[in-house]
This record gives structure tokens, C-alpha cells and sequence, in this order.
């Protein structure tokens, strides 16, 4: 990406000149190395400037197929922002954060046009039994519903495979920066077949479905991130399992301490931890100035640490969670530093409470 | 721009960690370079994912002072493609390209939620009036209209003083890759005041008004390519003007050729010639042999030679130009190379209709 970045032969991708066709070669290079990942064709796989435009334009092509959503409580705060903006159902977890695919059945109706599942929970790491919802809406949709299905996959490439025409889903987000891609940069696949409206109106790029000058050094940069990161997906997925199950097994026989969300079926790169009576912002602090950097809170909300509303769903403290991450550089040794750091940080705010 | 991608100890702006501050001080150190070029205030400055981004933003938060739009028949595609969405009205041009302002102004009815005028044309370089739209236009809102006006001004950004506060314009659209920046960005210029809901739902960050997670890589990249372009851009826009004199010079002494726009009330890095009887493509593939890279047609339709929109509006050949365009880069030799190729190529065309 960095070569590509300092290149001086490449033009706009939608001219004819030859800075423009070098641009697109490596464009449509990228393209198909995505598509290969994902076992589509090329022509389903729609660059887009993130998760966040990919799903407004998820949200906004949907509605003619209907104006109603059904979403789950626990989805991504850009889709449930999107869902409130006109009729739609909510659906509620266990107290794991798992969404029920009867219940997501019963909330499609006839007017239900987009059906949201995300391939696990961005904050807790539980994972959706999304080929069961896909069933059980399908054969709600029998009853005259023509509603797409919308998987949010943002957290699975790296942790996972993916291939979303054998899951059968009709639209899938991905992010790029979740797989050491750039930030600015998603994908959106389309269904074999699908047409959706775009939300971008302008120039015809990318088939007419997303407008604006493509983003070739950031497509390169996903393509190359995407290619390290699925050369062994299952060895690496069960390296970061391994890592994050040592933080669960300390926090399962740790007084004050809880983890939220499946400890089982769920990502492998994260955990997140409840803090019984603990405000979280000193906690991060206090990991902050040993150098180990996690988050509480939605794991999108910017600035303010707000309440989440994953946890609400959950029925547990909303406002007292630790999410811990690990990815392809984190080692044992991190593991090792943050157990070794919490405790002293949990236990110097327990004596400055007590004192 | 390619040490910041470099860089590994940088995070998620938003997040309370010291590698998320770290980015959030470059982006607002960004945002705090291009404010000042632009002298507004930096919370006036929301970054995009580039001008049809932007547009889009403009065109769906204005809606709800009015959903009538007026808009130019020679703005890019982008802004007439959302303007068609709704009731709107078409305000034609004169031969040169250029709005009048009365027509503008006539436009306006109490139901008119935004208006678009450019900075300057894309295609054929033609300044337009935006300070006397302006004012006609608000003289005409005295009658009950609460119309946003917007500004278009992605080309005018090293070309041009840029001081949306100064000119009074309530939305403002930039764009990165025209001033040597990164593709991916766009900055969206709010005024002081001024609520607009956002496109892209979701977090909140740029102070709620463009969810999604910063490009801090691009942002960096946009800062440093304005604060070169805007070193001497009075010395640097006169020397793109007297490079694209010479094209004009020429065009004007030579058979079957016309200059199409304004030849003096220009932007000085473009210049739109017309083709009499000649079709674009093999003189463009001419060119492009020759190492000469021009365009044809729309600057923003991609692929598809279309007939041009903007020449349609001013009433001329809108299937056979040439719009041939001058960067920091360009030199006295590129421009003499040209001068002399394109007449060849003309030439050899002729004898092979003749043939």
C-alpha cells in the first residue's frame, strides 16, 4: 500500500488515458482478490468508504422492497440508528447476547423489507446463529414478505471464514480496517442478481451502485491485508482463542469479576469483562499508563463512554464493561503484562475507594 | 502522508487510549491546518469520504427547510442526480456556461430547501457569479424561502483564495484529490450556526455530523498537499493560466477547433475544446500514445464517453470535446509537446477520413 501510495503513474480509474487504466488494473486486481476470498464474483463485491456508508446504503436501498426493518437489540448502533428512522421491530437477546431466529421470524411482516443479523456481537464477541435466522425468515417470507437479509460481518474477517453466497445471505458488510486493511475503506457484497439502489448518486463507478472516485490505494492495501490474514485463518483464529480464554479463565475465578457474552461460541479475539462496582474509567486509564490499550462501552460510540446498549439488551450493568481485544500482534507476553497489571490497577482503586 | 501510514503506534480516533489520542491530535491538527487555509473555525470543517459524499450529505440534511431544489444545469452529475430526486427547478446557462443570477434568484419559492451554484464549472473552467447569486437569491428568501445556499468549489482548491465565511455560503464541498491530495477525502465546509443532519448514521464523530471512523491517514495527507498548493497560489494559478493560454492561443488560430467556456472569466488550470466533425476517442487514444493524458465528455462520468450535460446546457457540440487540464506538475515542454502532437494526430485522422 505504502508503494502503491508513492506511485506517480496513476490517474482517476474512469479514464481512458493510461494513468487511468493502471489505476483500474490495480483496481480490479484487488477486486479479485477480495471476491476469491469471499468465493463471489468480482461484480458482487462493491467498494464502499466503510461499514458505516455501507450499511446506509444497505438501509436506504432496502426500502423499496419495504419499509420496515426487524433488527436485533444488539446490532451495530449505525443499523439500529438506521431501523429508528422508520417502522420497524426490535428483537431481543438472552442474556448472552444471542438473538432467537423464531423470534427474528415473527417480527417479519409483509411490509418488512430488510432483516438484519450480524455474524457475531461487535462488543461481547457472542456469535448469531445467522444460517438459523436466514431459515426461519425465509419461511416467514413464504407468507409474502420479499424483505432482504442484511449480515454485518464487520468482525469476522480474520477471526473467521467467510463466504456469504453459501450462507445465502443477500447483503454483507465488511470492514477493512478490522483485517489490518486502511481505515476509509469497506466492502459491501450484493447478492448474484440483487439490484440496490445506490446511496452515492454522481458518477457511474463501481457498476453504477456506489458514486465517487474510487479509493485504489486503500483497496490494494484490504487486498494485501486480507491476503496475509487468511494465509491460516483457523491457526490464527485458535492462537487469539487461546490468548483471550487465559484472560476469561482469570476473570471466571476472580472475585468481582464477570465475562459477558458467550464464553464459548463466540469471536476469538475478544472478551468482555463486567466490573462489579468498578467505574471503567479509571481502569483505562490506569491500562493506558502501563501501555495496554482496551475500551469499554460500545465499541462505536466515539468520545463519551455512554452507556451500552449491547449490554442493556443483555440485561446486565450497561455501564461498567471492559473489552479486551487481541489481534495478530498480540502475544503471550501481553496477555502475561495485562494480567499482571489489572489487578494491581483494580486493586489501587478498591484502596483508594476504601480509604 | 506515507510516514503516517507507516506508523504503527496510531488507533482509533475516538478512543480513550494514548494510540487513539495520538491519532485524534493528528486529525484535529489536520483540521485545525485546513480551517485556517479556509479561515473558519475547525469545527466547521467536517471531513468526508470525498465530494460526492458531501453532496449527498447536502442534498438529504437540507430537505427538511424545503424539498425544492434549484440547481444549475451545469453542475456535476452528483448534484443534479439528488436535485432530480425531488421537485426541483433547472436554471439554464448562457453560451459560455455561466448562470445568471436573476434566473437563479426567480428559482426560489417559499418551498425551496437548498441551492446549489458552483464555484466555478468543471468541464469548460467558467467562473461563476456566486457572490452576486448570492445576493439575489437572498434578497428573493426575503420572501419566506429558508434555502441552504451550497457551494460546489472542488475545483477552485489551488487555483483560487478559498473563504466560504468571507463569500457567506452556508455549505461549502472541497475535495482533496484536486489540490494533490489523497483520493478517499473530501471536507464538507458547515457554517457557524448551522445544524445538518447527518448522511451517514451511526457513531458520533465530527461532532455528530459524519459517523464512521476517521481517515487520519488522508486527512494528514489533504493538510500537506494544501499547505503546498497554498504556499503561492496567486504565483502558481497565474502559471497554470499562461500554460493554458497557449492551448487557447492555438484553438483559436486554428481551423475546425473552438475554445468552449469562458476564455477569460476561467479557472486557470482548464481548458474545453471543441472538435468540429472529429470524434474524441481516436484523439484521445492519439494522445494517450504520445503520453499525453486528456479527457472527454463529463469530467465525472466514468467509462461511457456520454454526451456531456454541461455542454448540452450551453447549447453546443456536446459529443466532440476535449478538455485538457494543467496541474502542479505541468510544464512550458508538456504544453509545446502537445502543441505539436495534437495536430498531428488531427492530422492523421483527416487523411484517414479522406482515405
Amino acid at each position: 500500500m505504502l508503494a502503491t501510495l508513492g506511485r506517480d503513474d496513476l490517474g482517476d480509474p474512469s479514464r481512458l488515458h493510461l494513468e487511468g487504466m493502471t489505476a483500474r488494473g490495480l483496481l480490479e486486481d484487488a477486486r479479485d482478490q477480495i471476491a476469491a476470498a469471499l468465493e463471489v464474483r468480482p461484480r458482487s463485491v462493491v467498494f464502499t468508504s466503510g461499514t458505516t456508508e455501507s450499511v446506509a446504503t444497505v438501509a436506504t436501498g432496502a426500502r423499496e422492497r419495504g419499509a420496515h426493518t426487524v433488527v436485533g437489540a444488539v446490532e451495530h448502533s449505525a443499523i439500529r440508528g438506521w431501523a429508528e428512522h422508520g417502522p420497524h421491530t426490535i428483537v431481543g437477546v438472552d442474556a448472552l447476547g444471542r438473538l432467537d431466529p423464531d423470534e427474528m421470524a415473527a417480527g417479519v411482516g409483509a411490509e418488512t423489507g430488510l432483516v438484519h443479523v450480524q455474524w457475531a456481537n461487535h462488543e461481547v464477541g457472542t456469535t448469531q446463529p445467522v444460517a438459523e435466522v436466514m431459515a426461519a425468515v425465509r419461511s416467514a417470507e413464504g407468507a409474502g414478505s420479499a424483505a432482504l437479509i442484511h449480515c454485518d460481518a464487520s468482525q469476522a474477517w480474520g477471526n473467521d471464514v467467510v463466504h456469504p453466497e453459501a450462507l445465502g445471505v443477500d447483503l454483507m458488510t465488511l470492514s477493512a480496517h478490522r483485517v489490518g486493511g486502511p481505515a476509509g475503506m469497506g466492502v459491501l457484497v450484493i447478492r448474484r442478481g440483487l439490484r440496490l439502489d445506490p446511496l452515492l448518486l454522481g458518477g457511474d463507478q463501481e457498476r453504477g451502485r456506489r458514486a465517487g472516485m474510487e479509493n485504489v490505494v486503500a483497496a490494494v492495501g484490504l487486498a494485501a491485508a486480507l491476503d496475509e490474514a487468511l494465509v491460516d485463518v483457523g491457526v490464527e483464529s485458535d492462537r487469539r482463542r487461546t490468548l483471550t480464554q487465559r484472560v476469561i479463565n482469570w476473570a471466571q475465578s476472580t472475585s468481582g469479576m464477570s465475562v459477558l457474552g458467550d464464553p464459548v461460541d463466540r469471536l476469538p479475539h475478544i472478551v468482555c469483562l463486567g466490573l462489579a462496582g468498578v467505574e471503567p474509567q479509571p481502569v483505562l486509564l490506569g491500562l493506558d499508563a502501563a501501555g495496554i490499550s482496551v475500551h469499554s462501552g460500545s465499541s462505536c460510540s466515539s468520545e463519551e463512554l455512554e452507556p451500552s446498549p449491547v449490554l442493556e439488551a443483555m440485561g446486565v450493568d450497561a455501564d461498567r464493561s471492559l473489552r479486551i481485544s487481541v489481534g495478530w500482534s498480540t502475544s503471550d507476553a501481553d496477555v502475561d503484562r495485562l494480567l499482571g497489571v489489572l489487578p494491581r490497577v483494580l486493586a489501587e482503586l478498591e484502596s483508594l475507594r476504601a480509604g
